[in-house]
């Protein structure tokens, strides 16, 4: 099967004979993607003339019940997707979950919120400001939908919540969509944006696929279009960097993988409720989707004196991890989505094992259930222990994207909000505590550097949505390695979407500008 | 006389010759600048780790208050300032209080509303969110101050409103700043900045100045850093493409010169007081500044029946502008602001020749009062008008920094928002209109393409602040071709110097971090 992409409002097939989709457990080739011969820029000239113009004749209420609908056409074929996220992503059940339910999740998330801003089709921003004495000049100031294209740039790893959770919020403002997912993965979101194109819920032009390389596509972004990108902070560089997006001063937003750290908390022992939720959650973060999103737990920050408590621990709980092919049952950890991934995990190991001792996933003795190792894409999970994390560098910066993780010891509270600043900047760090000053103390002194903490205690221990889980309602992104980008947020998600203006003049002219719109701040 | 610059807590004189500042009117040499040998990757870190931390051990209500404190010694010495305008920059009266009062008013601005922070060190943005069904756990957004340095570069027409716009929004959210003002024109910058040095209100730090070459400063930026540019398009594009910049996903705000567009309304005839106030309105942005205003209007719209008297219009009021040295007081426009500066204006003129006739300023009889035109830099008001625009391209494209604007027809309303619509993105576009109909179409048809729209008619017709001039609590920006940037708006003017970050976690937890912040929307 070749997979065609959807542009210009009809599948078109490229030439040539493209780029295999492989499952990464069996090897075999799944389909074949190619975008040769596919023109990116009358792709991009279709959304932005057919598809802007069809979303912005619609309300905020009216697009958000689209939303709804994409929503239901997801959840009603569910289980074919679980299908396809194990054939293609070697997901385990629970790992198809996160990104199937996740997208269509996220999809009715925003169709709920969406509803709220009515039958509008513009937002205001704050209220009125006096310019001068007379009352009768002053400013509004207005949020519009942008007038160009969004170009969803996404990754291998989340084929299905990549696309939506992006496709969701620039939908639900108005602007047409070109999704190129990562080709390796593409067959999941290939099958969702056929479901949703055949079911019509869209307007024609307003969701397009690429389905193999991106070509030139970001040679022909104009102002007034966007690009969002989610993938390596190597990549982001490359495509922040391209002449045209560098001249038209579009807005770029990233989302980059990090060194996310996790920290347990100084006061916490190893028979308290936090240790056992730290261990926990690091073991779940290394092992969930084979370690591959980007806010997993990479460095796993311990007061100095529990450093070989933890270790142990986390060693014994990942000794007991049944790795191999997710089609049996017994099975917790899939592979990584490819043999060239899994090439460049081991790179990183390798790398990381120049300033970190191995200890678990070092000894060359990993078996995968029901897979033959030549053939499959297994790392085994794999925890590193460095003793010394203020003078190395790799465990700060080199990022294993698989089942691995550091652990390293911390003095001080202060120590440990300076080693996990030392990412560079990340998207999240998790703190394990019973203890309130500490807790406070971090949430602060992890902000600057990080676009999302997490606070755990016994009390929430339960409740907690996790380190890696993305909420909508949360902002997710994170500053410098991160990329410097936001997404998702709630409504605040749309403000990429959308145009700030400030409006001056006479009062009468300004109301009725402020009373045809949403009033949310963007 | 030598400028140094204050780096590090002290001043430092570079070495060499460095660069000449000019009397533009009289071409005498003034100063030089030269910032050969001067370590730019030690003054940022010394910003970043003296000044920085404190900073943001004072509260907002106490940085306002040093805010306060500033404005205080910029007016006191307001007069000598004036006197530092016309030598430096060639400024009327007029202009040196746009620059000299924009400065402290906008500092004085920030002050008053920064007050209303209170005694606080970060700000929440938006309510609690339930992540669940147990309400125990939840989030809620904080937004801190950016760990880095802010990096401003400004402009050579505003030294001084350039330096404290910027300034005012950093020192305010608790960043340090590296301000490096253009060359050609920092004299005004470098006396301001020694008077609030040597009043001794800022800790060290908080405030560094650059007079003469920027080097490798952006080669020296981290993760943390922020930098705001002000200047040409081409400029921006060049700084944004930095490596350093690229690699550390550094926040990169642009302000660029953009053709900013005034439209008269469909049904404004001759004598109807709209038609007044937008020859007013376009000869003083021609000739405030001498048109060295990145918002002065570039392109005067209006409906082809009226393109004859307009033109007239134009012309008779331009014809009795008198231009040349500011020291006469008969003078009403200066020169621009140096002589390679008049020649890129003059090309300009040339390039747009090409597709519009010459209606003033062509005929090269001009003879500026009081100054050898040899010498100085002096632009006669030059006014253009081009009969197709549809089929035109440098009247859409190429900005003439100087004291020239096009005029040109438009057949219907939704042509006139396409032809503002193809300078590719601009700070600001105006409506001179009596038509409630054509101010609410024009309003949220500019809005996708602009940073701000003025909308005025009779009533407001004294009350507006004008076309060209920025005032604080609106945007300041634009998209495309103005830089996709975003400076000023009130207290939105922090968010760029704040991370946003989500702090989920156990309620108990999350009160105190919003209860001890200040609420507001960022």
């Amino acid at each position: 099967m070749k997979l065609a992409s959807y542009v210009g409002g009809k599948w078109v097939e490229g030439r040539g004979e493209g780029s295999p989709l492989r499952d990464p457990v069996l090897g075999t080739e799944l389909a074949r993607a190619s975008t040769e011969g596919v023109d990116m820029a009358a792709a991009l000239a279709h959304a932005r003339a057919t598809g802007g113009p069809a979303l912005k004749a619609m309300t905020y209420a009216r697009r958000a019940e689209m939303l709804g609908r994409i929503a239901e056409v997801l959840t009603a074929n569910r289980e074919r997707y679980f299908a396809t996220a194990q054939a293609n992503s070697g997901n385990t059940q629970a790992d198809a979950a996160i990104d199937v339910d996740g997208g269509s999740g996220t999809v009715k998330y925003y169709s709920f919120v969406g509803k709220s801003l009515g039958e509008r089709n513009h937002l205001t921003d704050g209220a009125f400001d006096r310019l001068g004495k007379d009352e009768a000049f002053q400013a509004v100031h207005l949020a519009v939908p942008v007038a160009g294209a969004a170009i969803h740039i996404n990754a291998f790893n989340f084929p299905s919540w990549g696309l939506w959770e992006k496709a969701a919020v620039a939908l639900l403002s108005g602007v047409p969509v070109v999704a190129k997912p990562a080709t390796a993965t593409c067959l999941l979101s290939y099958e969702m944006v056929k479901d949703v194109v055949e079911a019509g819920i869209l307007p024609e032009g307003a969701l397009s696929l690429i389905c193999g390389d991106a070509r030139d596509l970001l040679d022909h972004v104009a102002a007034g279009d966007v690009v969002a990108f989610t993938g390596s902070a190597e990549t982001a560089r490359q495509l922040r960097a391209r002449p045209r997006v560098i001249e038209q001063a579009v807005r770029f937003n990233v989302e980059a993988d990090s060194l996310n750290s996790s920290i347990l908390g100084p006061e916490a022992g190893p028979d308290s409720p936090e240790f056992g939720l730290f261990v926990r959650e690091v073991v779940r973060e290394m092992t969930q989707k084979a370690g591959q999103k980007c806010t997993a737990i990479r460095r796993a920050l311990v007061p100095a004196e529990r450093l070989d408590a933890v270790t142990e621990a986390l060693a014994a709980r990942l000794g007991g991890t049944v790795v191999g092919n997710p089609r049996n049952e017994t099975v917790r950890m899939g592979p990584v989505v490819s043999k060239p991934q899994q090439k460049a995990v081991l790179e990183a190991v390798a790398a990381l094992g120049r300033e970190a001792a191995p200890v678990t996933g070092g000894d060359g003795a990993f078996a995968p259930v029901d897979a033959d190792p030549e053939v499959a894409a297994f790392v085994p999970p794999t925890l590193l222990r460095c003793d010394d994390p203020q003078s190395a560098h790799a465990v700060h910066s080199v990022e294993a994207f698989g089942p691995v993780c550091t652990v390293m010891p911390y003095r001080t509270p202060a120590e440990a909000i300076d080693i996990a600043g030392q990412g560079g900047g990340s998207l999240v760090a998790s703190v394990f505590t019973a203890d309130a000053e500490f807790a406070g103390q971090a949430a602060l002194g992890l902000a600057p550097s990080h676009g999302r903490v997490l606070i755990v205690d016994e009390a929430v221990g339960k409740a907690s949505t996790g380190h890696g889980i993305v909420m909508p309602m949360c902002v997710h992104g994170g500053p410098g390695r991160a990329g410097g980008g936001e997404e998702l947020g709630g409504l605040r998600g749309l403000r990429f979407y959308h145009q700030r203006t400030a409006v001056q003049g006479p009062m009468g002219r300004l109301q009725p500008l402020a009373e045809s719109a949403a009033g949310i701040s963007v």
